[in-house]
């Protein structure tokens, strides 16, 4: 068994500290991935901790992973040893149901398997990429587009498909103003490929500080959702919103941006509600607020091409493994631009 | 000028009682129309009391109005005098922006002129169907379809556009599962026509006293939402969900029951929030919430005609005008099946 060396929480109130555990051999249609970037998430930050009430201890977060195809188990069909591929949130899925049926596994109606956290039927639980390696389905396994940084890629794997998958479900794109609401690590991803789909992007954010970089990324205005004469300015204006503020907030004024027919969605779970959506807001120019939750595995695969052409990855600051913990507490400050990324050279 | 007999509140806490006005002499592209039937909608009993706010008086409420035309003005070319002919909710819009352009006149940018409470540019405002006759332009006013039966049509120009036009816009159709939230006006009519196109539909209630009713309007299925089981039993059934309970109630057991990219749309304003919605049921399956206001003029002739091919119109009680007081004090304690229409010759 290939023995892995990794970063867990072992309580919900404990600093993250080196673990070893074992990997499984490959086994039929499984690939043992040789990790070398992973991205740090708010999730990992949540779940380490907790926060969700569901934590399976001990808890070996990440699910931003880029690594080297090491061994292959039988009848592996799409990667060899030394292919470059990434894992995101999920590695498995019941692959009978409707959803799976439909490449859209994240939505798998007995429940996708997450990364880490993820519950196996021996009863143990899966453990994530803030590890040396990892043993993956290869139908759960994506391949690094040629020539893209694989450290800025790895935040791809959830912070890019959380924001590609409804701007390309709903069809943002050329001839369309689209807003995004926040510029964190969601936010930025939300603002470079809804650009790079060729919409005019409003970035929304209560930070002015943030107007400068926003433009830097592809937005072409940005509203200080805090001032409301800027926001009367952008009633009625716009055909999508992709809001990624977890935080409670009132969505009202947003949902006056949009035209009718428009579409706010919501890619992040508040702690506590939001105060209410006004129902009239909606009824009044035939609005929607939906939901996405990250992409399906094909789409993701999407995803990786697209940002390729597009010459897309994440801004990221790159971090050794050992340096986690102060991370997550700069992470709470939103002291990143705007992932931090594991290099895992430096564990072991 | 036309004198026309109504009924009018003459301040929130007045009864209603008749009133004597003119109406103007149809112009250039409008009609004169000799009122028969006008369907008594809860909109009616929320502006006649001002529980809006921003009700005008005195008010002359009702927008579901049937009737002949008995007079022409210039340039009409869609109707002549002895037409059997229809109003609804409004009376006017702009004319020039998007929505108007599109045949959404319900979702003009500037504010379309409700039938009645609207306000008109000399500073008065419209007075409803609560009346003898009433002045219209052509371009909002429906053809009655041959042999349908004018009073049982009626509701149809609110309580039946405000439910086909989601259905319609939604594409709901054969193969679906649709539920029908609440069996009032709205519900009633919602069933019918949800049925008519083909779908299986579910009807939800809290009284258990409706079930048999609503198979006999067209549900296949009856749930009663406040029993867990029963709701527990629907989770990840339904296409799509049309509701019609205004009242501020839990949404959530309701997202519940929608399969992946289902949605549901909300056709009455609550005057108390809904409680806040759950974020994380839209993004477990990427569902939607969306509202939806009556109907355009074009869609409000499809749906007469629609109804018309198969054999629907609204359950109905006949009063007369000076039972509206009455007929109100019933609505409230929702004694209809299922919608008032006043029998306009027993005015005056």
């Amino acid at each position: 068994m290939p023995a892995s060396l990794g970063y867990a929480a072992s309580a919900p109130d404990a600093a993250l500290a080196p673990i070893r555990f074992d990997r499984r051999e490959p086994g039929k249609g499984e690939v043992l991935i040789e990790i070398e970037y992973c991205g740090v998430c708010h999730s990992d930050l949540h779940q380490a901790r907790g926060e969700w009430g569901n934590t399976l201890y001990p808890c070996v977060p990440g699910h931003e992973i880029i690594g080297t195809v090491t061994a292959v188990g039988d009848g592996v069909s799409k990667f060899k040893t030394g292919d470059k591929v990434g894992v995101g949130c999920m590695v498995d899925s019941c692959g009978q149901c409707t959803s799976c049926g439909d490449g859209l596994e994240q939505y798998c109606e007995t429940g996708m398997t997450g990364t880490y956290n993820g519950r196996l039927a021996d009863g143990s639980h899966t453990f994530g990429g803030y590890s040396q390696r990892m043993t993956v389905k290869e139908d759960f396994v994506l391949r690094l587009p040629e020539g893209m940084d694989p450290a800025g890629a790895a935040p791809l794997l959830c912070a890019g498909i959380t924001t590609y998958s409804p701007l390309s479900h709903w069809k943002v794109g050329p001839g369309q103003r689209v807003g995004v609401v926040g510029l964190g690590g969601l936010g930025h991803m939300g603002v470079k490929i809804a650009a790079a789909m060729g919409a005019e992007v409003v970035l929304f954010t209560t930070s002015p500080g943030k107007a400068e970089d926003a433009k830097r990324l592809g937005a072409s205005q940005v509203v200080i959702s805090k001032d409301r004469d800027q926001m009367k300015a952008m009633r009625g204006q716009l055909d999508f919103i992709l809001n990624t503020v977890a935080a409670a907030h009132n969505l009202d004024p947003f949902l006056d941006c949009l035209k009718r027919d428009g579409t706010m969605v919501m890619v992040g779970v508040p702690e506590v509600a939001h105060p209410s959506p006004s129902v009239g807001r909606l009824i009044g120019r035939r609005r929607s607020i939906a939901g996405s939750l990250i992409g399906g595995i094909a789409e993701t695969q999407d995803m990786l091409d697209f940002c390729a052409r597009h010459g897309l990855v994440s801004d990221i600051e790159i971090i050794p493994m050992d340096g986690i913990n102060e991370a997550y507490e700069r992470m709470l400050k939103g002291d990143v631009k705007y992932r931090f990324v594991v290099d895992m050279a430096t564990l072991g």
